[in-house]
């Protein structure tokens, strides 16, 4: 009997266990679909990502950092473990001969205007956004009827802990708008609302609050080329003023008046937050704005003339000052908007004009939303 | 001047132009994400589906009804025209040289434990799960604390209109479960279960009730092999029993008895239902089996045997006819479970128990369940 045969074999029948196996030290990522193996992450963050495209020549995954090449298997897997990524939410999607893959294993997110693939990369020691033994409120799809777009849309309304049982007590309102290309998802899902207002509001550390998270995507005016645009904002302008507010007022238990009132948005959102909520200050009386490009990067125009988008604003500070109970903007540290973001907020204050400014590490991505309305909910209604 | 040639130029740029554009008489499937020109649909049902592949050597796309091939053009644009497809929803997906692709113009569903594409075919004169201008209910995301599975988990409640309003009214309670490799998203979203509740309380055809809508996917316990059966049944029971209905009667203005309370649910929730509800007709007094496997299909021992699943109810149809309200089974008429569904009814029939049977046009498939729910819900909690 040959022995060393024997264990020749024995030792490829393991390796071909071990293969099989899934990596040590890792776990499945937690934007993952129960049950899915993959993508997985270590302690380093690092990724691990697999697909099985047997007839494929080239695989890659597509992450916001970078793109990197996947290796197949004799079974036709295509494997890579990428350099540790970014902590906090990032879209991301296999290139598999050259066509957009989604992952299988991936739950689904809008944003690029389809449902496409995320990873949550944990950040350590942060849990501001984690599912904890706290009271939840619950997040309420809502169809309200748009005059804008002569159809009915849906919109989120995120009720506090104890909405239902104190039928009494009335709640302040921060409408908050998602990216573009995303939707009413984009915050419910990616930016995870309801969590990081139930965990504030148990610390005592926000004000019970609404939440209306609702679609900003409208379509823009007949001739007008940029919706970066006092005139390009109307049809959102109109969507909140004429349809949205009044909703939620009649439907729901609200302060109706501006100080307990916001708008705030990400990116696109951000925009629009900027542009209607300043010239609407008797209907809202916080702004928040979170990596708003309207002050750089995404138009040639330079430098950022406030005059363009709300007139009157340098001119007339103290009006400002006095309607407004919170003038918040934020940015990414890594973010190419954050120069001018900085610059702005350098114009603003030595002309007078109070703003609350914030960055937080990370680019353009939902980490720093994350962050964003976690740091200003914080700021939000208080006397 | 070469008029000729002048005017084949111009054909071959009309022809060109007339390529780029859209299949006349055709629109896009109301499934897709807004923006998003294919897949598309004629009037007769026919899919037209498109997808960018440009080193692929072949496409399909699978439907249910079957697989089509698609045809390359010059430019790496795939595409195929179907014969039509049936009406409803469907889940699908393209294979690109093997490998599983979901299309980026379709929103995501979630089944077969993942999210992939699917297609809502219009059926000619149905309309009960349209948007209609009638009063909406809302649809809550809550999060609970599970005993089962030692964790936070969601589930979602349709309140009908005026429940913010109507402080002092309480409801009766339709729990609706999903089937295997589905969770709470398919009644929400494939199931339209809001509109079709909206649109029958509109017409006074069903009473206003509340719907819960929960997370039916469970472990089964240690060493049970088959979750169709009572042992396997018993996480799933607790779930119900100890979490679920507790924490709905807690927290929403309930009638808390049998009498107004229903279980429900499609395939698997249809089996769930059946042998959790018939066990429990102090809790539930109502129960909803659609296109069950239980009766035969899924399982080698023929033929069904009730007294394996709820022991007594052959021996005791009067106590069980005493005690519900309403036992309702439906299938689809091209469903393979029809026929042991058919036969089930018969024996329970000539047993003297009181069952209510309906049946569908199509499949296995969410159109025979939208029409169940709209079926059942008519029947529900009437005097």
């Amino acid at each position: 009997m040959n022995t060393r045969l024997l264990t020749s074999s024995a030792v490829l029948f393991f390796a071909a266990l071990v293969y099989a196996e899934l990596p040590p030290e890792t776990m499945p990522a937690p934007s993952n679909v129960p049950g899915a193996d993959y993508p997985r992450l270590d302690a380093e963050g690092r990724g691990y990502f697999q697909v099985k495209a047997p007839e494929a020549e080239q695989v890659q995954v597509n992450l916001p950092q970078g793109q990197y090449d996947l290796k197949r298997d004799s079974d036709g897997i295509w494997s890579v473990t990428t350099p540790p990524i970014e902590p906090g939410f990032h879209y991301y999607a296999f290139s598999i001969d050259g066509t957009m893959v989604f992952d299988p294993g991936s739950q689904a997110f809008f944003g690029a205007s389809r449902h496409g693939s995320g990873i949550d990369v944990p950040e350590p020691g942060v849990d501001f956004y984690e599912v904890k033994n706290v009271p939840h409120g619950n997040l309420r799809s809502e169809r309200y009827y748009s005059s804008v777009t002569d159809s009915w849309r849906r919109l989120f309304v995120y009720t506090p802990p104890g909405y239902d049982k104190s039928p009494d007590t009335r709640y302040p309102v921060l409408y908050l708008q998602h990216g573009g290309g995303e939707d009413e998802t984009g915050w419910a899902n990616q930016g995870k609302t309801d969590l990081i207002l139930d965990n504030l509001i148990a610390e005592g550390k926000a004000v019970p609050m609404l939440v209306v998270i609702a679609n900003g995507t409208l379509p823009r005016p007949e001739g007008i080329p940029f919706g970066y645009s006092r005139e390009g904002m109307v049809p959102f302008a109109n969507e909140m003023l004429e349809n949205i507010v009044p909703f939620i007022d009649q439907n729901y238990r609200t302060q109706p008046d501006a100080s307990h009132r916001a708008l705030a948005g990400l990116s696109m959102g951000g925009g629009q937050s900027f542009i209607v909520g300043l010239a609407n200050t008797d209907t809202f009386g916080s702004i928040g704005a979170f990596s708003t490009g309207l002050f750089g990067g995404i138009r040639s125009k330079d430098p950022f003339d406030a005059e363009e988008f709300v007139p009157g604003l340098m001119a007339d500070v103290e009006r400002f000052n006095e309607k407004l109970d919170l003038f918040y903007l934020s940015c990414g540290e890594q973010d190419e908007r954050i120069q001018f973001t900085k610059q702005v907020v350098s114009d603003f204050r030595s002309h007078g004009l109070e703003v609350e400014f914030n960055s937080f590490p990370g680019g353009h991505e939902w980490q720093v939303w994350r962050k964003s309305l976690h740091d200003m909910a914080q700021r939000l209604f208080k006397p």
